[in-house]
């Protein structure tokens, strides 16, 4: 079996400017980065916005297990799928971190034949976008540091300071440091840490800026620190805002690149499910839907944590709502979810396969909570049997869900037909009719109340110390309007990873709030919430490598 | 006057396609990034490697002052001049870190008439090489903490480990730090710093790598740590040095960019000239031999440390030596050598022109012990009086250096056209008969010797305690027959920055060495070395901005 790099390397890619002028874009519309890459220009994206926007689909999944989804492969074969029946159809997906491609074998990049390429430059530098986020977000460490250094004026608090420095890698060792050690002239020493670029907060402003005059009032508007007399320091305050976007200029264009057969993707932004919105960026799927009749785009992690926050803090942003869902899942993972190991999931268990539909049934009501029709689709794999297909074909008919199998991962366009069709069917004839979940006016404890009960299914919501004490604070800073951004555990509706399937009577307990004024909502943390991965014992490097005529080898 | 960036901004670029064709360069040979950036291909690089070599041009200084010399200027100007006078030239230049770009006013893109162009690109991200150094540096640290949390099998003493991490930012908090704090999942608690990534190893070993092989063998040899038992740990030993090759695979290819009269230029690495060689990349150089028939080129700081560098360390990885050398000064430098203060350099003053020279003299006579003929610039300056240009010009005929002012900041090409003349006439009449300084089979004691008495003018070597016990370590380890790259004061031959002029009688003193065993050369430390740069009380990013068409704004 080829591996997707073999399979990736194998294709004859086209250059971009052929790819992307199915859509209307010509060579004058784009920066390119090599042959196969490009950046779509301001002029363009400012040419087409009074260009009625065509159909969107958001793709989502049931919980994450260690069986599997493939989320951006269902993308990705589904785009394809929906082009070779007809349909103009772009992608916009979220680009991939380096410091997970070093760790753990797998990109995120899709996967067999259902890949956005060139796989092995959108895994690594691609067209600099993470490079320049990191740098934006560590001159502004800098800077800071260099305020409180060269007088302090503004009576920074170094105790209070919630601006982190950022590397794009996979590295423990950065988590928790001290900084500005050895003399005087090496600044203020103090605790800091490092993140992992995607979770720094102007990944997630990137990624909701709807042009260069948003972004930098966005930027203006983070929260670094707090003063001696606890007021918030704004990056507006140390007068930076103009420069971190100077440093931002290109990163915020949306990259354009090619899946295997020929569907243009739109490549941009990656921020994380967890204390960010976890979607590509608003003016890659803005395009998108103002180029092509369809748009394919993903949220991260399970439909409680990245359709809820696709629907309450990326919709508002976009110039429409979704007009279907499609919710990946595997019969493996409903068998782990129904309570079958790991290491059983080869045998037919449809007993399983019953017991762990209450996970995809609860998406599948969430979902059209927000009033879109979702339509399930299946990623195939060779262990599933007929009886357990049918089993969840018979209970998806109970709740008239529409459900689907994709073979995309082997068989590329043609093993998303099947599903193409019922999402153009949901989409023609669901009748989408979006509703938001809270409005901005509810507090804070209404909005996490409503996300809590309605979403995840729990019983209610406990604030803890520090959590109580914010919300008055947040409330006084003005910040009680903004929308809530979940940081919780994916594994599970509830805040316990280990409770698989439709959890019910839980509490969900909100230890601590994180202020992202500049990205515009407030994160609510339910537990420690890892924002460094670390790296594996034996690291995907130590297996990767490059010919001497510039061929990579071994990404994965 | 208009600012650099305002005469950057009010030139019409040419696409860098139409650029290269003048070297032979087509459309298949190049990698675009945007429409004025580009990388040179491996198999175009491949295509030309038996062409015969052009004429060389190394361009360096005196030693520098705060009044200014204009190295990257006078070396973009006589490009220029020489494409002017019917020589088709190209130039090899370093690129600039965005560190000192966001700290003090002022960027490495040359200024005036005489800039390569797009500046706001080349002074920002250009295309990523800083990044990719950055995340490969990086990468290295990460996967060396995690070799010792995973079990630590070589048994690296987390005391000794030499490797540091780097931004291409000026941090000044973290030059000092300790890392692995807060649990044991978060590694090994030990101090450690944060280089700028122009500081490199990996900066160094980009610039001397001749191919990709070769910079695989490069990165495998770069010592990182000691084990508990002293002996150096290799990055060979860690078993990564293909997946930093990886992350390098791009930034090896050399950048093309055009000056403002269209001439072609690589623009490509930009070592430090202390810890460092200070020069452009190799492979940047000899393409550029191979495509045109003069090649300028720059080596950093004065010549005492970067022409002594390039032509002790860099030439014997080129395909030739230089043809002639450029020495640019500017009277008011010439008077700092001779005494006068920065305030009082507006008046008249003969007598320091004459005192001064002494630092110049030096500098010719160093560069014939070489074998190669050297060519005075006077980058002129409005407060240049006629009697100052008469007495300098009568001092470099009694040494028989030929003289020439160039006004090419003001004037470009048109400024450079007698000093372009008077550099073929040393090319094509010189003599040029290269002889290296020392031998490989030199000691290093030996080697350094003759560095500090022929060339630095100084009287003996003092080796430190620690130097000393270095001597013997690196000689068991087998170190001793590399290359010696002095870490000394720019500002003075000595290793005391105020001793200006021609010092004499005195002696340097080596307090560390530091084994680029990766690069290929052992640095030698005369004093503290500045690795990490600190922001001034007012950063120029506080000036900088992007307008809403996305055009930078204050960027100098």
């Amino acid at each position: 079996m080829k591996s997707d790099i073999e399979i990736a390397q194998s294709v004859q890619l086209k250059p971009i400017t052929e790819i992307v002028e199915k859509v209307g874009i010509t060579f004058d519309d784009i920066e390119l980065y090599g042959k196969y890459k490009a950046k779509l220009s301001f002029d363009k994206i400012k040419a087409v916005q009074n260009n009625d926007a065509g159909k969107l689909v958001l793709v989502t999944a049931i919980n994450p297990t260690p069986a599997g989804e493939g989320k951006s492969t269902m993308s990705i074969g589904l785009a394809d799928a929906l082009n070779k029946i007809g349909k103009k159809t772009m992608i916009a997906l979220r680009e991939p971190s380096l410091g997970p491609v070093m760790g753990i074998k797998g990109g995120a990049a899709g996967g067999g034949y259902a890949q956005v390429l060139p796989m092995e430059d959108i895994n690594l530098h691609f067209t600099g976008d993470m490079h320049a986020i990191t740098a934006a977000n560590n001159a502004l460490s800098a800077l800071l540091d260099n305020h409180i250094q060269q007088g302090n004026e503004l009576g920074i608090d170094q105790r209070r300071i919630i601006w982190k420095r950022v590397v794009d890698l996979n590295d423990r060792a950065l988590r928790q440091v001290i900084v500005g050690l050895g003399s005087p002239v090496n600044g203020i020493p103090r605790e800091d840490g490092f993140d992992i670029t995607v979770a720094s907060e102007i990944m997630a402003i990137l990624c909701l800026a709807t042009d260069l005059k948003d972004l930098k009032k966005r930027l203006a508007n983070i929260v670094v620190a707090y003063t001696y007399d606890r007021q918030p320091v704004y990056v507006r305050d140390l007068k930076v805002e103009g420069a971190l976007t100077l440093i931002l200029k290109d990163a915020i264009k949306p990259n354009l690149v090619q899946t295997i057969y020929g569907t243009p993707a739109l490549v941009h932004g990656g921020p994380f499910a967890n204390i960010a919105h976890g979607c590509n960026s608003v003016l890659a799927t803005t395009t998108a839907l103002r180029l092509a009749d369809y748009t394919i785009t993903e949220a991260g992690f399970g439909a409680d944590l990245g359709a809820e926050k696709f629907l309450d803090i990326k919709t508002p942003n976009l110039p429409k709502s979704p007009d279907a869902v499609v919710i990946v899942a595997t019969l493996r993972a409903l068998k782990m979810h129904g309570g079958v190991a790991k290491t059983e999931l080869g045998q037919e268990n449809v007993e399983a396969v019953r017991n762990g539909f209450a996970n995809l049934k609860r998406h599948v009501e969430n979902i059209r909570k927000f009033g879109i029709p979702a339509v399930v689709a299946i990623n195939e794999f060779i262990s599933d049997t007929e009886a357990e297909i049918a089993t969840l074909k018979e209970l998806c008919a109970a709740i008239e869900v529409p459900v689907e199998l994709a073979s995309v991962w082997a068989n590329g366009a043609d093993g998303g037909i099947d599903l193409a069709h019922a999402v153009v069917d949901a989409v023609e004839n669901g009748g989408a009719d979006y509703k938001r979940l809270y409005s901005d006016e509810d507090s804070l404890e209404e909005k996490i109340t409503k996300i809590v009960t309605e979403i995840y299914g729990g019983k209610a919501v406990q604030f803890g110390p520090k959590a109580k004490m914010q919300l008055k604070q947040f409330s006084e800073f003005g910040w009680d309007k903004l929308p809530v951004c979940m940081a919780k555990t994916q594994y599970s509706f509830s805040d316990n990873q280990f409770l698989l399937g439709a959890p019910e009577h839980f509490d969900i307990t909100i230890r601590e709030f994180v202020p992202k004024t500049g990205a515009g909502f407030i994160v609510a943390l339910t537990g420690d919430v890892m924002t460094m991965p670390g790296l594996p014992k034996q690291p995907a490097a130590l297996n990767m490598d490059v010919s001497e005529d510039g061929t990579a080898v071994g990404l994965f």
